[in-house]
């Protein structure tokens, strides 16, 4: 048998391993799972025959050295810094590497070694990044490649709550990891490219400069700038283009609401705050607020930052609780961006029965013969229940593709790899849409931002 | 005849040397200026015999050892972050030191060297810090012999340009570092004590949430918070403060106005702007607002930031020239904030027949006998021309006295100094009134910032 090696079981192993358990039989593959703790591995195994848990510790250098020269491929799932050490072992045993995350530098200096040995060391092969990259390299390359010219790119996704659990007044829980949204947007302007300038827009302002987006049968979203949109410019061939925009997909109203922290200064999560353990939420606050004696906490925030009186994004602060003298903080010496955090897990964190979502907005400019012409194209995913998730499926469904036909040779440009070639995004795609996961396409009039053009 | 040697020639040597040539055939000294660019030097002393100019590179050791070996006392006017090697000499050779500027980590390690030599090390002995603590320590002091227990203390400063030379609508110019002026209050949230509460300003607010002082004979003023106003609170005896506040002052109306770049980003120096070399002004403008094929950026501005049309602070940005198609940046591989300089210099840079003003305003409120009081004290100093600037003046004068002082043996206690012993400010201040640098103080009631209170 052919063994898989997956280091990791979090949030998003559920569906990688189901895929390959499913398979395991036909294809002939056994899987090692690979955890600290193994409770979930079990769980997910349950009494299948063609897989195992094993405790690894992956700073446990004979172990982990151990585990990697079993296997015919190691599929990594743990956070991208613990990546390299496994990355090196699969370059000393002659192993192939999948995982989901950004190529670190470190990583990226290993591309000759990996060719050199004739192995592909697959990254970026989740959701975002990942499923967005093969989608937007289908449409681009087919445009290209019946002679189009493309002007404009702008690409969306969001982890959103599913619309049967959409139950508060911000459409919105948290579906992966908090803290990078409380933080979303900080360490610099957000750059983008908009009909051939160079745009910046502040992190006080990114909440503010959203666009629309619907997709049919779901209603209408909105996003805002990710900080660098231009990252794949080069990657994806588009050195010419003359808008490029990449961003963040929430459900509308959500940003304008959101920027109420960020103006405040509760995202900021470079500073501890004094006495932050016996706070109560009301304290906190009241902390980004002047002074007085008389006027209320509610009244001085409504006055700063001129919300009037029947305005929804009052409702959706007190929704939250956020004014209560009763709740307390109860975290030491916490940032601002903690605090926050820790307010929103409150009312923002899926129920039992909660379902996820993944949704996906690309827009494809392009000309051709003189004549302009626009692709939108998107994506759904509703998750099915809190272990198989949308998130999980999006993101462990492509790395499981990907690293069974890795493992069968159809994908063998060796090397470090992002999924941005036909020879891996084609068959993955196709795989994808068998399982739900695929985008509707259509024809649009050209608007890029110039209605002069129509 | 004794030996003082002054480091560096800049913008605030004027005063400084002209005090210590006017004392120096009664006081038996001879002042030797090393600087790399002697030009200055030798127009500030002309032809007096007891002085003269050497050209002094500071990180040439051998003749900067030379030059400290000469000299009987010490004092560098150089960027603090050249003074740690003349520091080290000085404990090497046993020479007493001063300088303007804030004790850093490197110059506090030298504490023990300097007290086992006897050395007297002197810093932050100019106007801010200088005058501040100065002035500060002696009500401070006062109020505290005299049994009170001081409950407020808020201290402003600003370096601003004198009413005579006051006309533009930003009622400012640049009288000191530009740079230091565009990216102030940069680097994380301002921090204060309101109260008995720690209060915390982001950024983006910092200009929204200002105080006015009036002084009597110049009319209103207004004032941001400082980054940290807490640095000196053990330092002064305040630890059981109640409100702790300190903050740069500037005409009214003109922070409403600066808001407006902070929030467009163009005060951010963290990143390069693509082709701002070629940028105009307006393109510049253009770039933090969104793209339009026929709106103007004037009105995209005013949209964005929600700017009436008959708002004054819309003739404050006009008058910069900020919407100039014509004016072009020419700074190549220019942050935001090096453009906005490069744009408010047009604007802000002193006139020839031009004069700055220092002003500083402390507030002061203490119990006694259960009855609450308050004492302010401002500092009003007009500069007399560009060479002899208040902000010379101010700096330069507490440095000459200082240095005079420990030549003289008056202030002799020995370490890492700065000047908020009764032994260092009491005869320095009145020696500073003398020079037409003083303070008016004025019983008023006590407010803090709870109106209750009266």
């Amino acid at each position: 048998m052919r063994k898989i090696l997956i280091i990791g079981s979090g949030k998003s192993t559920s569906y990688l391993l189901k895929y390959l358990l499913d398979k395991s039989t036909s294809e002939n593959i056994f899987i090692t799972v690979g955890d600290l703790n193994i409770e979930n591995a079990k769980k997910l195994i349950g009494n299948h025959n063609n897989a195992n848990a094993i405790t690894l510790d992956v700073f446990d250098k004979s172990s982990r050295i151990e585990a990697v020269k079993n296997a015919d491929i190691v599929v990594s799932m743990l956070p991208a810094r613990f990546h390299i050490e496994v990355a090196k072992d699969c370059i000393t045993y002659k192993k192939h590497m999948v995982t989901a995350s950004y190529v670190s530098p470190e990583m990226q200096a290993l591309d000759d070694y990996a060719k050199a040995n004739g192995l592909v060391l697959m990254n970026e092969i989740g959701v975002d990044p990942g499923i967005d990259h093969m989608s937007a390299m289908q449409v681009l390359d087919r445009i290209r490649d019946h002679g189009g010219n493309v002007i404009l790119f702008e690409s969306f996704t969001g982890g959103l709550v599913a619309p049967e659990s959409d139950n508060n007044l911000w459409n919105y829980k948290f579906t992966w990891n908090p803290r990078n949204v409380v933080t979303a947007g900080q360490g610099g302007a957000a750059k983008f490219l908009q009909e051939g300038t160079y745009k910046y827009i502040p992190y006080n302002r990114l909440f503010r400069r959203t666009e629309f987006l619907d997709i049919d049968g779901f209603g209408r979203f909105e996003a805002y700038a990710n900080r660098d949109s231009l990252k794949y410019q080069s990657v994806y061939g588009l050195d010419t283009i003359k808008t490029l925009y990449r961003g963040t997909m929430r459900r509308v109203g959500f940003s304008r609401a959101w920027n109420i922290f960020v103006t405040l200064g509760m995202t900021d999560d470079s500073y501890i705050m004094d006495g932050s353990e016996n706070m109560t939420y009301r304290d906190f606050v009241n902390a980004f607020l002047p002074y007085s004696p008389s006027d209320s906490v509610e009244l001085k925030l409504r006055h700063q930052l001129k919300i009037d009186q029947d305005d929804i994004v009052w409702d959706k602060l007190v929704e939250l609780d956020i004014f209560s003298s009763e709740k307390h903080v109860e975290l030491k010496k916490a940032t601002p961006a903690e605090i926050l955090q820790k307010i929103l897990m409150d009312s923002w964190t899926l129920s039992e029965n909660d379902k996820d979502m993944i949704v996906m907005y690309h827009k494809f400019g392009y000309e051709k013969d003189g004549k302009k012409y626009q692709i939108d194209a998107n994506m759904v995913v509703v998750g099915d229940d809190q272990t198989y998730t949308a998130m999980a499926k999006t993101v462990g469904l492509p790395v499981a593709i990907a690293t069974l036909a890795i493992l069968n040779g159809k994908i063998k440009t060796p090397g470090v790899q992002i999924p941005i070639s036909k020879e891996v995004y084609q068959p993955i795609l196709t795989e994808l849409a068998s399982f739900g996961i695929n985008f509707n396409e259509k024809e649009v009039p050209y608007l890029g931002y110039n209605p002069l053009n129509n």
